[in-house]
């Protein structure tokens, strides 16, 4: 097979995942080279600081400044793009290699959510692959279990704890009773969060990997602008504590679920049964749950970053495309210019948990219900803790099904209670796998 | 789309999973053909008893009541073997549809186990695919995960729950403390396991996947006769309690790790930590975990049997050979010629549970002791439960890690004592994830 022509790499971007994937092509070069039919051999790469010691071996391998003027070389074959970010160089790369008629490889999550239809519609126009299996959940090769494995089935739903360092802070959170502020600043200075943790705890990274779950599950292009998006700043060590005593975890989720000829994209803290597949899953890990109706749930659970799990992601997509195997970007030619109608944030109807602090006065509890009840929310379950006559106490109130719309609705009205002194907290339960 | 050529199907064998397939297809045709990127069509079936009304339309559909026709069949450009069995006419057909340059997909672990080597050579020099996704864990990809989706990584083990009828039974006994013989007896008359429940309860059908999947992992051919097999015939309700407080449960589970340049190959009952996520799976589920160099641990949990997932898997399989894509089938061109050295099960080294049930006499425990002592096996714990003048009581040993061979010494040793009432029962030990 090593008599094979190999498969000549462009490699853009030479941080932590760049450097890891040249790492596995050097340790595993005849491995690879047995099962991919042809040996891969990076011939060109580009990246900003040319000096910059990496500890891999570069010699014999071209330099480019300009990433750009990967897609155009000779002797590259197919194009990984590891730079990130939604604008040039990143996007222009992939266009231009894909222009070229060359494949592409990319870890770029932001960039493939964000403007992954069009990409999609010139990949589909030019006949070559677009691959993007490292760009969700590192490791866990979910691209190819829900487009290709579960190819067969109608797919309902897609759920997901799709964000490591949001996981590993809600595991810390519950198990050490610390708060969010004190676990981020700690996992800053361990290098675990980056120092603008903003994309991964507000929401942003877990529903870039949810726009393109959902762009494969259901065959159509997802506008990102229609995913609801909350991250886990707001939940309290109190919420953890409570959600454990009622039978539940607290999991940050990406879901998107058929609705009507639409589906619902979201991401947002979630209360999950204690008992649930997905709330044994804790720490860094990442767990992505399809829902197929041949095949019913199937769920695979693995290492969602870093640099080994997202290089064996880039390695295999690359092993496919020396395979000659294509697959549509979103699993149908035509998903890139299908647009997906997402419901409306307000129309979404579940269950919740809300716990609002109060001044401890007779008839506050009353307020409470009576608001619930005139939004017509129905009640499981209303604990006051603590008794004090001079501080707040916390009432947790569980409701059984009920509309979004509602719901908001119940809180600016107990918002504006007398006895009630900050904003209500929400979670929404679901009844994951 | 559909203006493609349809791919034409003979599908050989119409029991639960070929009536499945034919649903399947009639239900999502035109999902598939998007997908595909061409129609799937049944053009000609075989199966043993024409006049039997399986629900299906079958209109329009050619008959052939000798399924190897179907190989011959012009009209035919892909076979589906879903007769079963190691001999004819499923291995003919597979065969003749192989010379015949035409790809096979089939769910025949029995076939593909043992007889896997020279049909995987087979299907390299004639360059067709040779599907078998349904032939492992039902409707969880796991070849995809395995030989594509880990294809960038060197294999270091794989593990899984591989028997739906056994984790079910193991399950029951655990929630309810009934005997082996008592949850069979009614698992059969619910139709959950088979008048013959050998193939699945002695851990036959566990091990046919499991050296499957040693084969893809490895990148080798499995004898099938290496592989240790022990069922659960002998797992009693007494070992699933003492497992319990113990802090473990009891699973079947099929292992296949690396061992020097061989491997070690296994189906046993084995006690797994509690709190690991294999413990957890319950019931018919199936899972595998799969540990991989770069990626690390990737488990896959889902329906491992069933008419919907193992049509879900041939479909899959289907939709792969009607876009073209083709990976050798265990995972390279070579692995059909390559045989795997399997370890002896004598050089197998783990911690071991051991079950004695003894005269309760003074002495008895110091006898144990020194039989371990002399084949030098480490006691981690030894508990004596309940006394009585008159009849054997149980006491349990659980060792630290030691040779096979050694525990093998040991328990023929054992079984001489005197006080010894019955041969003591041996349950390995797995750090399972």
């Amino acid at each position: 097979m090593t008599a094979s022509r190999p498969l000549a790499i462009g490699l853009a971007g030479l941080g932590t995942v760049g450097v890891g994937v040249l790492r596995l092509i050097a340790a595993h070069g005849d491995l690879i080279a047995a099962r991919a039919g042809r040996p891969l051999t990076v011939t060109a790469v580009s990246a900003r600081d040319r000096t910059r010691d990496r500890g891999v071996d570069l010699s014999g391998v071209a330099w480019e400044d300009d990433p750009m003027a990967l897609a155009a070389r000779d002797d590259v074959d197919v194009v990984v793009e590891l730079m990130g970010g939604t604008g040039d160089p990143a996007a222009g790369l992939v266009r231009a290699a894909l222009e070229a008629g060359k494949p592409v490889v990319t870890a770029n999550k932001a960039l493939m959510a964000e403007k992954g239809g069009p990409l999609a519609a010139l990949a589909a126009e030019r006949g070559v692959p677009l691959a993007f299996e490292a760009a969700i959940a590192g490791g866990i090769p979910i691209v190819k279990t829900v487009r290709e494995g579960l190819a067969g089935n109608r797919i309902e739903a897609v759920r997901g704890i799709l964000n490591g360092t949001c996981n590993y802070m809600l595991t810390d959170m519950r198990e050490t009773g610390r708060s969010f502020d004190t676990i981020l600043a700690e996992a800053q200075a361990l290098g675990y969060a980056e120092a603008d943790p903003s994309f991964d705890v507000d929401g942003i990274d877990a529903a870039h990997k949810l726009a393109l779950l959902a762009a494969m599950a259901f065959n159509q292009t997802v506008d990102f602008d229609d995913v609801h998006i909350e991250g886990i700043r707001t939940v309290s060590p109190d919420d953890i504590a409570y959600a454990e005593e009622l039978g539940y975890r607290i999991k940050l989720l990406g879901i998107a679920e058929r609705v009507g000829e639409g589906a619902s994209l979201r991401v947002h803290p979630c209360l999950v049964p204690a008992d649930s597949a997905l709330a044994a899953v804790e720490g860094v890990f990442n767990a992505v749950v399809a829902q197929a109706d041949f095949a019913d749930a199937i769920m695979t659970v693995g290492r969602g970053a870093g640099a080994g799990p997202t290089a064996s992601a880039v390695v295999a997509d690359l092993i496919d495309v020396a395979r000659g195997a294509s697959v549509p970007v979103f699993g149908t030619r035509e998903a890139g210019t299908r647009p997906l109608a997402a419901q409306p944030m307000a129309e979404h109807a579940g269950a919740y948990y809300l716990r609002v602090r109060v001044q401890d006065r007779p008839g506050v509890i009353a307020d409470l219900a009576a608001i619930m009840r005139d939004e017509t929310i129905s009640i499981e379950s209303l604990l006051q803790r603590g008794r004090s006559e001079t501080q707040a106490v916390p009432v947790v109130i569980v409701t059984h099904k009920t509309k979004e719309a509602a719901i908001q609705r119940a809180i600016s009205a107990i918002s504006r209670l007398p006895a009630v002194v900050e904003p209500p907290a929400l979670i929404r339960i679901e009844a994951a796998e």
